[in-house]
């Protein structure tokens, strides 16, 4: 007779019991039940607020969506708008017509149906124009698989490269979480290569180089190189000599690279530009036969922010039609992504251009969030991690007493002796000095207790 | 030195090597391809329109949304409509009051923020506020996963449970492909048990008990019983009893019930009734240390039909707290569902009701489209399979010759030594004639070439 229950921890997938998930663990949860004890029991903490800094979640801390792409979202999810006069003074002229024009490409005009696996056709195109427009290189919409945000795609390739701990994948330390713990979940091997923090976070081959040759001799077969560009959390844009190398590398070695660009707009400085791997492959002369390469972009980042649109897609281009083939299959499964998300990937590709009724507005708003970032962005450089302590118990501290919640370090990855925290720099700006002050005061405290 | 390229078919992940799907598989792959040559070359084939009969996708049949939902979604995607006075002229009373109700239980009414791993915590009181005045039994917010769809919370369960390919799941054939392709992904074993076609594709507890001593007597740890009720693709709806005796064959056999509920509004017929599984534990006296269970509903079903809004969730009852941090943790690897389907579940479970200013209409809505699906239930049962050749070479013949696309049974399982093919009937009811006039002719042909 088996047990009245045989359900327990010990005899679930191991896997899914090894997958860690900084940004959402242990810290996170505490921070929910501090909140519900402020909501039950104002005054009984040194804080009345929770600040989630530890998730890019900007739209739930006060950033504003952009106008232009709500009013199309809108029209496109009751179409029926379309059809009455009122609609001309509630909404632009451009959003109306993009709207028309995206209905326009969906079959039957049908936002409820399901799509082609990959996304709707005419999104796509849309996508591809933007792509080959950003890139000065073309870009084919049957490369592009639009996805619910950038996450199911990274899985998707995880499951598709992994067949068993022997399979390993290069991935930057620090990363972000959802590698490691994609990784985890498909029982592959993570293979660390080391972000220099010295040199502004750079990629040094030749340490990429002995960590795949390090990895090699332990009876890894290395699949894939992971390269988060700009990155993620350290911010760092990489130089373009750096990337040639990186694409020279991915193609002597045979490794697939997974090239996640989804902080493409989130650069605030001047003297940086962003350049998708696709184009730096493609102006070494590099075609479909020399390199796999998968592009990653999501709606969350960016000006845009729209994490709870769940939008994205992936770029493929460099794999068999064989290997294709099951890529689709894989994203065949779950039928399709979102068709709101899909709508919202095209616009973000496609934003309003110079002389649409909107640009004026569009481009206030865009200018708006991205100056504002950047103006946080050096804010928080001072507010950076602390080297004396492991970073769990800093962050746990900080929490309980500032009630500002930040991921540490160990869920990214470190180099061995070295401690940091995450913080995004994503509370609107008026809320940052108080940030600052608490953050600033458990800082001071926590050294005077703990110094050597 | 590695090859130029590493990544083959040969060494991709077995597991997706072996899943097949085959509502999307060859035949419509196939279709896809011969949609393309009708708009190039119109003319060229017998037929002048691709019918997609293989999975159930109404709205891109041309049936249209609910208005109350689009309504609500469409404030809720561009809060700004609210404030303005002409948005009382182009939208309901009662969607304005719900769009603003789902907006207030949204912290800083932010659609395009991610939310609570599990979803935003007033939409999971809505859905379980409508799950308790369904059953009668209460239910719990805290139980709610609001997911994309139902298909990303089978994934979620297939991973937790699965260790390796001596874990089995109980699954019915025929059985909807999703969950063998699941399965075969996260590498378990399907074990299979049969429907009895004789007596209405009943489900016969003798053999379920059979089918898993087989099992165990081969070493496999079954660890789940997967339940589509109403049935898919069989339309079967579970009676009271049979639904008490596969509860107490859970219990009794330590076996967590997964219970695919997706069609709870699709009965055509009077003297069938839908109850849940929950509603039947709890009316047998089962409490949560009873019976680990797990409910599926879904947005793409029902009179709905929203399938490309990606909206569901799964409520899940009967698992130790330890469990459920797991299930939790998966959750949050992909951070939360998509908003717009997030808020459709929350509708779908609390529609309008007597006294709304939208019931009339909405119940003017309902009941034409599930009137219009109980009469093409009955005109659908006359084209069923042929006996006499493979099901796959039927399904591929019936195309090419018609335009007809169908699903064939091996897809789903069957009896061996029968045949089947899976047709939606979701194409308008104008429509329908055609279709079958198209069949028929192809029917006769075909068995007159292969009749022994």
């Amino acid at each position: 007779m088996a047990p009245a229950s045989s359900v327990a921890v010990e005899n679930l997938n191991p896997k899914v019991l090894k997958c860690e998930y900084a940004v959402r663990g242990e810290i996170v949860i505490h921070a929910q039940r501090l909140q519900q004890q402020l909501q039950t029991q104002p005054g009984s903490l040194p804080f009345d607020q929770i600040l989630f800094c530890n998730i890019g979640n900007p739209q739930s801390l006060g950033q504003q969506p952009v106008t232009f792409f709500r009013e199309v979202l809108a029209l496109c999810d009751h179409p029926c708008l379309l059809e009455k006069e009122e609609t001309k003074s509630l909404f632009s002229a451009d959003a109306i017509s993009r709207a028309k024009q995206i209905l326009a490409t969906i079959p039957g005009r049908a936002t409820g149906a399901y799509s082609h696996s990959q996304g709707i056709k005419g999104l796509r195109d849309a996508i591809a124009a933007g792509i080959t427009s950003r890139d000065g290189f073309p870009a084919n919409a049957d490369d592009i698989f639009i996805t619910d945000g950038a996450s199911p795609g990274v899985h998707m390739m995880m499951q598709l490269l992994i067949r068993n701990e022997k399979d390993g994948i290069l991935c930057p330390i620090p990363q972000y979480p959802l590698y490691s713990a994609s990784i985890a979940l498909h029982g592959g091997a993570l293979v660390p290569y080391y972000l220099d923090e010295k040199t502004g976070w750079g990629l040094e081959i030749s340490d990429l180089k002995k960590q795949l040759e390090d990895a090699r001799s332990k009876g890894i077969d290395v699949r894939a190189l992971v390269v988060i560009n700009p990155g993620n959390p350290t911010g760092q844009v990489l130089a373009e000599d750096n990337q040639y190398d990186i694409v020279k590398f991915c193609k002597n070695e045979g490794l697939v690279l997974l090239a996640d660009e989804v902080y493409q707009e989130n650069i605030y400085v001047d003297n940086k530009k962003f350049n998708s791997f696709k184009k730096i492959a493609r102006s070494m002369g590099y075609g479909e036969d020399d390199l796999p390469l998968v592009s990653f972009q999501s709606v969350s980042k960016g000006y845009y922010g729209e994490c709870g649109k769940r939008g994205g897609y992936m770029e493929i281009t460099g794999f068999s039609a064989p290997v294709r083939e099951q890529i689709y299959k894989v994203a065949s499964v779950n039928l399709c992504s979102n068709i709101t998300g899909q709508i919202l990937a095209s616009l973000v590709m496609n934003p309003p251009k110079v002389g649409d009724e909107s640009y004026a507005s569009y481009k206030a708003e865009k200018d708006a969030i991205l100056q504002s970032l950047a103006r946080r962005a050096k804010a928080i450089e001072a507010a950076k991690a602390a080297e004396k302590a492991p970073d769990a118990f800093y962050a746990l501290r900080l929490l309980e007493s500032t009630g500002i919640v930040v991921v540490p370090g160990s869920g990214f990855g470190q180099v061995p002796g070295t401690w940091h925290i995450r913080c995004t720099i994503l509370p609107q700006e008026d809320k940052i000095p108080a940030v600052i002050t608490r953050f600033k005061a458990f800082h001071e405290a926590f050294m005077a207790e703990y110094r050597d």
